[in-house]
């Protein structure tokens, strides 16, 4: 039969009746852990991918635009961070940020899926960059619903890099007003809560709406931004969270810039930062009409 | 056999090995003209679609980003646009957009396929929304390159709506130095050309930066910008060229909210201004590097 | 964008995880009739093909494999056909096929859906080749249920070129015991019905089985055959049924020489007569195993 | 994001143009060899796949047609076949079959690639069921063509279970006119050659045709037959070649029938091989036409 230059696909459902083909080179992993199917995989373009649930969670390409903006405009924001907090996070990859910004004393992670932080850390070394070896690291494999309510800690940042508040997300529990207020409680004064929010592009943004709506009934100041992340084959929603968020002033942008440089960033920094919060109109329209939320 | 929901799609091949493939609910025209080949599809989705050459070249469901993004910043840094000018432009949009603008006398688009202009007209009326019957708008099916040469008037805003200069485009003459300096040549004192400059996401944006590079070999002041434009897969870049751009400057978002109230615009108002003149670090890096140009 | 090739795809699903793509290089009509939705298009390997709720009923690459084998096995076998019934037949290939038989005074086709069978007749007319023109022709838009069940008329040969009974198609009633028996009741003395059975590979064959099953539980004798059609995707069942169906022996097989000789046929002749008869185990232990019937 | 069943794909290019897509549970397996790509995957409906270069080598669901068909013919018309010799074979299935038949002292392999085999021995245990091991086998990790050149043994039956003279194949060599001869004077008396000849589709089967007269120019006597491989997605073709070749007597069916009795086959019996050996119209006109051979 003629031959094909490649064979070997992996084809992402990324709306109904929208499909993204990514020709495969190599299948590095492919399992299923008690929690999700996961895959490690490599394209052409993107590099080395992983895929959880048939969903992209990050590729080699552009995780840098990922991390670095889940991770660095809440401490950005915070100024001297300490100690801090990531929800999820298998990669690794939010653990390498945090440990870039001078001064961290402990950074800690909790999961729930020891099985695929393990295939991370195995097949996505370049990911964690050793972060998980770091002396300042804790890993916690466990559920970090549980953890945030027993634990008495406080945190100057804390990450939400968790999946999506969808119908059968062992992760929708993480993402009610109830919880988001039981975070709150965990972060020390003048602490952040930043996460990822889903996709906030013109045509499915709905969830992200509704995550921002949720946040706004638990806490009193709530900064949405978004950016592009091609993996993801859309715009990115996330959202800043705390007590008085200032990111639309020129002081929050030459914070950025700052830190930026001290943490010597690669793609974060205070135009960056004015891109990610100044909002495309239809997520402008979409918050102000939003009224439900996440119970 | 066992049915499936939908069995004709429409793949387009966004970068080797990378595919998008949409669900087609129907074909309204399908052709072959002197210049391309052409279609107009529906998908669930994007809705009705035009697709030259296998690309997508605007989508019901965010058309409106591409075309006020193209052709309102212009307008906005202008201010009194009398006589306007669109290289291509099929579709009737960007015509729809700048007859739109307080004060407009006379618009003229100039584009070499008539076939694929009447195909619009007749299967995308809502694209162009009665411009083409407009008294102040005049259409000329041509070569935007000879009319470039030969006419003697005089433009306050020039689009550029052309297909990008990739090998074998027809296009390819109309984004060199010496013609980006004729175009220059027809803007009046104040004057701005504007233009879609291609891809400009993280891992596409080669073309884009060498277009700039060409650009800023024949105009005194560039400033690129970009957004996000689902149909395209990626975001996409513009370029606002002129004498002296002001495009950061918070006067400049002022002028862009004050404009699109004025137009009534749905997309671009002073936040998105911000948003798509403060780009993403790749890009400015990109700038910084490329100093090859398109002879 | 980058060009590709062919972006128009007509993606048949051919079993659950199993997909066949075909390029396509024009869509000649589409729509959705009273009955069923339906397309024409054209792959620069099996040329046009007439699609109906997203399956392919014939190409032009191999309509005559699949239409000789209808229709002339049975014809070889009742020697002296001079009326003939066509059960469904849109296209008006298997017509066709019925007027090249010598001796034939009239060739009746009933076919439900007369706007399928119009856009035949317009974009498929060499499939048709002025059958429906032919005097001995006598086309009827109704439905082949009520038709048989109304008639006094007798039939040398019927012929079933009927969708499967699948659940929900409307062609699911016309495929019982009770109405096979009717059928039966409409052949002259030494007639035959012979009808498609639907798909008759080693992975795919459950619903032919249980046609075969139906059958003989209508007809004194039921010799099933099949063959290779490549626009199914699988080899495709048929089922020849009499009082007295001899298919095996040297006779038939001669007996289909001369008929092949007499019509001028491409494809059906002896060898492929013996070909098609002499079956793949799989399908005469499926026989002897499958118990149930449609009722 | 939306989940998606599944998320990993199989794509194999069946001709320009046309596809098949095979939704995947596993990668067994992919890597490499100094000879060509590799992959053990799994479907839902195919089960184990065994892909060479992009191209399906065998699947659970129908590796006993294929095997059987290549390997039992020839042992029925042979009748005592004692020393038998498989040329290329991987997976071992062919030598499994071969290993049924009562008498066999000795069967060789020799196939080049041990990469494969080895992946085949572990991932694929079902395919050789033991065969590797049995003492009468001997496998040969090397170059067929240097081992019919240089061995001085005889065989009762040869087996070439090759890839096809297709341009750039490492099998292009063991298709020539020199070569079958070769293959010829290493034959017992009364010893036949069988092997796997490519696609044989009513649009694909120019290779095919080319092979059967290539034979035709080194043996005195060759019976091609073809039988339908869903894995292959087309009818797949055969030849029986030796000094007096008889497959269509009833003789040689009733020999088909007794020797698939005494092996315990599954596939093939003497109803079977009637079906095989008598071919489609459109083979036997390619025949006639063939007159070029590979040199």
């Amino acid at each position: 039969m003629p031959k094909t230059e490649n064979s070997q696909w992996y084809v992402e459902q990324v709306a109904d009746g929208e499909i993204h083909g990514h020709a495969l080179t190599a299948t590095l992993v492919q399992g299923r852990s008690s929690f999700q199917e996961y895959a490690i995989v490599v394209s052409p373009l993107f590099g080395k991918m992983l895929v959880l649930d048939g969903d992209t969670q990050s590729a080699a390409l552009d995780e840098r635009i990922y991390h670095e903006l889940l991770v660095h405009p809440a401490c950005a924001a915070r100024g001297a961070v300490r100690r801090a907090l990531i929800l999820g996070g298998a990669e690794g990859a939010s653990l390498r940020e945090l440990l870039k910004v001078q001064g961290m004393v402990k950074a800690t992670m909790v999961d729930i899926d020891g099985v695929v932080v393990d295939a991370c850390r195995r097949h996505l070394p370049e990911w964690s960059d050793g972060a998980f070896d770091d002396p300042r690291s804790e890993l916690i494999v466990g559920d970090a619903k549980a953890y945030i309510e027993n634990t008495d800690e406080h945190f100057d940042v804390i990450l939400g890099d968790l999946t999506e508040p969808l119908e059968d997300s062992p992760s929708y529990g993480l993402h009610t007003v109830s919880f988001y207020k039981k975070i709150r409680e965990r972060l020390s004064p003048g602490g952040f809560y930043a996460l990822q929010a889903s996709m906030a592009g013109p045509h499915n943004h709905a969830t992200h709406a509704r995550m921002i709506a949720t946040l706004r009934a638990a806490f009193p100041s709530v900064a949405p931004y978004s950016t592009y992340v091609p993996a993801f084959d859309t715009e990115w929603g996330y959202a800043l969270c705390g007590d008085d968020v200032d990111a639309m002033s020129d002081a929050a942008s030459s914070a950025a810039d700052a830190h930026a440089k001290a943490c010597a960033l690669r793609c974060y920094d205070g135009q960056t930062h004015r891109r990610a919060f100044n909002l495309p109109r239809y997520l402008r329209d979409a918050y102000e009409r939003e009224i439900r939320v996440f119970e």
